[in-house]
């Protein structure tokens, strides 16, 4: 049993990880901060965690991080890279859910953040907790920069083929779809029922803050920039994420064979039948990003389908998922769920 | 281990045994039976147990049912009635989600569902399958008849009041909205995606058949024949059921402590606080009906407001927990699931 | 041709008085005003509006609301009261969609509104909008309280059984649900998409501010207090009332006759053919009220099922639908909608 | 006023059709068919139609369908092609809103449609009514054949790049995505509201009945053969498509001012300033196609986004422009309806 710690509990990434450690048997729940709800029993914002969970929301000072063996950072950009390197010395392991530690290049993350990074020094000591590429990294780590949502499905997505080096990397197209969850619970106008509902759109067109996290990891795959045109678009499911890839073929080769044996021991890359198109409700509430890849009437663009729960794979399942990896449990441990359908 | 057979595994309540029972510890999955789909593979059809479960649909003649500890039947009204009983002469316990063997009164019955009855002699050997007032019983069943979804949630909310003798039992009022999966995964205009969603309607006010269920089992707590007005809509949910229940109070009481008391120990009612609304979304993919109970302006109408998953605690996850006191295993056995919020 | 002006324009019944009033053959819309978008295009802020609102928002001083015909408030509670008497002075007539002058006993207003009323001496002079009760004196008015959505919804409902005397009016049930654009455009996280989509859940059981309004005019038509249970629920629809009405028979009578005897004469309230359960999408888009009656199983218990759009008959259109009767313009006027079905 | 019929009554398409010609004022509704709705009123199957269209369905054979001056086909696919030729001949004007006469090479007709066309010699004479292209040719026309709505959306997004010359045409992508209505008004399980509520899918990836129409259109106006990817999917909307287009561009050119250029005269065309991300719901109900136009990063990608209401622009609304344009009315008669939002 190890003792856990979350900052930053009132937002659906906090309360996705207090559903998935709940039942994970070799975690105990120690604290769980909120500066503005201190006092207020988990259950009460929460009402589906009641019977499970039975904690209050508490300041950090009175959280006693330093005593948790790891930390979740299910925080706003911005509060991990603050508060990490205190934890860190005193010898607890940290997960950061948000962007602080994804990007390797100090100066592109303070463009694409539109702030000063608090912490470069331990950028070079984070390691990006995507398992799929990084295990070995994590088993050993102290900080792991959990990847974003889009992130994830698309590069997941992408990887096969450009680790096998069988498409062009300078005409890469993301066309993704995200549900609304992905927005945070934050009161907004735009994302309200009668805004977000009934209706889909495309958002961040000239720029959105996952690109450069995405372009970093397939430029890394690829061990040359690549490049990407990435759209995302809002529509009406509260989880998951559909991204549909496009690339130049410039080999001739089997793609089904390709994914399948890039994905044989991945425990949570599930690579479907050819012909297959996924549903993100496939996934819905499970650590799971399943993949189907198309060729078109034989022609050289091929089309790979990834769906992921944006909460789950995309964000509070990978974090436990490479809690798992860091402490040596089971990777599967605490995320054998079978996705609710319908 | 017990072995575990499913008559009927393409429709909702069939896939929501599946996926329960799939992580149960107890149960190795024998067979699941579909005459349409024999030869598919179960997660063909269902992608979300890809990887969960590694069945075919198979013939009902080919599926040796007689060997199975136990046989749920996810079947459309009428089936089970017909195949019971052979089961039931060769040892086999039986669990029937759909109606066959809810209602007593076999001419009632007839009237309701327009058929005649197949096997009116299992009537009497039937047990209502509703922990919450048949837990001895169900014990030493043989038969459980596993209560309809719209009852389920209007019997545990009025079953206090009734009990305690507070309410004017002959004006009753159920005022109750579920999702669009309790009308079943049948090919019906009515429920399509177009049709049901952003819209809200009643159906069945005349009469609907979850009617006499409902006021068998309020009968029985009284007593006596109850007067219940019970009026059923459709809302665009997936899954939930909210009960918004009416009576006439007949002596001043507290209504909190008598809820409280009366499910202190059950598993799978809770109780919430005074002033609760409970959401449908808080007991998703759950086991779990939440209750709350108001007495507005501190009149004598008492409002008691009652969700349930209509097909977890509705259909099959009340199911699993028949099963579970049926062969004496802790009854929250498979059913320890937070449900999923957002 | 009529000069008109809306206070507050940038909410959910601003946007849907700017669609009606568009397209109204009468009406030249003057200004707009809202300080907190002046000088932002409307149809920036409502690009359903491109082409067909060529105005941008002003800041109240700017708008020289004096010189309108009429004045739409579209403000939260408790603008126009502190508003509407200078621009009655000025001969403006004026029309409230919030709830300011909706209540004629002040005293109950302060109550339930929290606030001290800044104008109460014209209460008296406020006419309650609602046609099909007082289509005379509102054609006599100069301010007009249009009702809330709720209000028009039961009391369209309950009107003919209490007006005729057939029901116990001590204890009447209504039991509504509404779409989350009653809610307004206001960013809350209770109404965000993740929070009240696929979700249902009853609110405001101990008291919701319609239940006074609801009560006053029932007991208009009753020449008594009536006696109301009012329970309000949120259900994942962009727009749409649907009420469910409940009242225990005291004599025998026809009940659709009844109906259809007093609405003949509407032009905005349908009752539809014995049996019907009204949807509420069949009104989407649409001034329009439906309604049915039924009485199940030949009980004494009355039901009555009725739905509206609630941003058109329960608030903006129902506002014009007052502007038509108050300058004597035909009372359909801009009126003649299809409901958007599917 | 002409005399209007309708082959094919009881389908999404339809009941739109009614909904707009309900109201058109050159329009007197004669006669609509249905073979198995035979006798049933219009308005008993479409409430939202009651008090707006007096109509019963007919056979096709009492319609006296050769006495209408434009009879709409609002059928499944391969309807038209049989009756067209009698009408025809008999001086009635034809607009098919199904596939039978949108492709001109019957060859590939037959094999994208498996059947043998009934009338291949009408497909010369047939007119594609997408009257921002053939604007002149409808007007004379006897039969239009009115386009798909994944290709008016497509098409409408890609033409001015096409005819412009500035991108490669060889690897053009369209990324769509349809709202359910698309899919008709037909009992089937993948379009229930539990099956297609709160999930995302591609389908026919492979390939699609629109490929071949949108390649037609997009080579026309290349004037050579294009190179097109089609990913068509599924989501949560009841209506809207929203296409998602991406080119490499050839040419450095104003994009902004070509779009604005292309479509400056056209009524239901309306692109939006720089940097818009069009939503459905801002066309929902209306003959609109919005387009806005981007270059990520300045990049050699250029990505357009096309939204439509597929049952409008890409539908019924069309085939009443094509009418309009047909007789020689206003373009935009029966259509100035201001989309519903929210």
């Amino acid at each position: 049993m190890i003792r856990v710690g979350i900052v930053g509990g009132t937002g659906y990434t906090g309360v996705e990880l207090l559903r998935l450690l709940a039942l994970h048997p070799e975690v105990k729940l120690s604290a769980i901060t909120s500066r503005s709800e201190a006092g207020m029993r988990v259950s009460e914002m929460f009402p589906s965690l009641r019977g499970r969970v039975d904690l209050e929301f508490v300041t950090p000072d009175a959280a006693n991080l330093a005593e948790c063996d790891v930390v979740f950072f299910a925080t706003p950009n911005g509060i991990a890279m603050k508060e990490a390197k205190a934890l860190l010395d005193a010898g607890v392991k940290v997960i950061d859910l948000a962007a602080d530690f994804r990007i390797r290049d100090v100066s592109v993350w303070e463009k694409w953040y539109g702030m000063t990074h608090a912490c470069p020094e331990l950028l070079a000591k984070a390691v990006y907790g995507l398992p799929e590429v990084n295990r070995q990294k994590i088993a050993s780590a102290s900080l792991v920069a959990n990847p974003g949502c889009y992130p994830t499905a698309v590069q997941l997505g992408f990887l096969p083929l450009i680790e096998a080096g069988v498409v062009d990397v300078g005409h890469l197209i993301a066309d993704a779809k995200s549900g609304v969850s992905g927005a945070g619970r934050k009161a907004e106008v735009a994302t309200l029922f009668p805004e977000a509902s009934d209706s889909f759109k495309a958002y961040g067109v000239p720029g959105h803050r996952h690109l450069p996290e995405i372009r970093q990891g397939l430029s890394n795959a690829a061990k040359r920039e690549v490049g990407l045109t990435f759209v995302p678009h809002l529509t009406p499911l509260i989880r998951g994420i559909h991204a549909t890839l496009y690339a130049k073929l410039t080999s001739d080769i089997d793609l089904q064979k390709l994914y399948e044996d890039r994905y044989r021991d991945e425990p949570f890359v599930d690579v479907m039948p050819l012909g297959s198109h996924p549903e993100t409700r496939s996934v819905r509430g499970a650590n799971i990003c399943r993949i189907a890849v198309h060729r078109p009437q034989g022609g050289d663009t091929v089309v790979v389908l990834s769906v992921i729960d944006n909460l789950v794979k995309g964000a509070a399942g990978q974090a436990v998922q490479n809690m798992n990896i860091l402490f040596g449990f089971r990777e599967t441990q605490g995320l054998e769920i079978v996705p609710l359908m319908p």
